[in-house]
């Protein structure tokens, strides 16, 4: 998908999903890094009905495939790294 | 949860989901830095059937209650930052 198309479309994410990716809400996932092919297969699991959750399941049946695409180009885009653990 | 508990019992998930967190195939989800709640959440999910995995969906059955606490408190521990983006 488009990343550029992807960050604007994931104005309506940033809510819960931070602008960055990065989670605002405790029950809502981190999406930056993510990898595409999971994000995609998870807003299609939405969309379908086949994993459900009482805010995604609207939010997804308004995405188009584009959309979805775009989306999970635009989240993957983002590069997270993990801090050392000792 | 405990944390260097949930550390140990990760060594499980490692192979799909990497030992930082980071996962290390693209079907699967990066766990670094997700809140407690949500990770918990979805290995409740998986492991009552209201999320299904053909894979998660077997791993999260043999998991207690304080095996999804600690598992839940290792990965959120783990800090994640995104590189910033212009």
């Amino acid at each position: 998908g488009e990343v550029a198309a992807g960050r604007a479309k994931a104005n309506a994410c940033a809510v819960c999903h931070g602008p960055m990716g990065l989670a605002t809400l405790p029950d809502a996932p981190n999406l930056a890094g993510q990898s595409a092919l999971y994000l995609a297969a998870q807003l299609k699991a939405y969309r379908a009905g086949t994993r459900r959750h009482e805010v995604m399941s609207l939010m997804a049946k308004t995405l188009s495939d584009a959309d979805i695409d775009d989306l999970a180009s635009w989240y993957s885009s983002l590069k997270v790294r993990v801090d050392p653990v000792p």
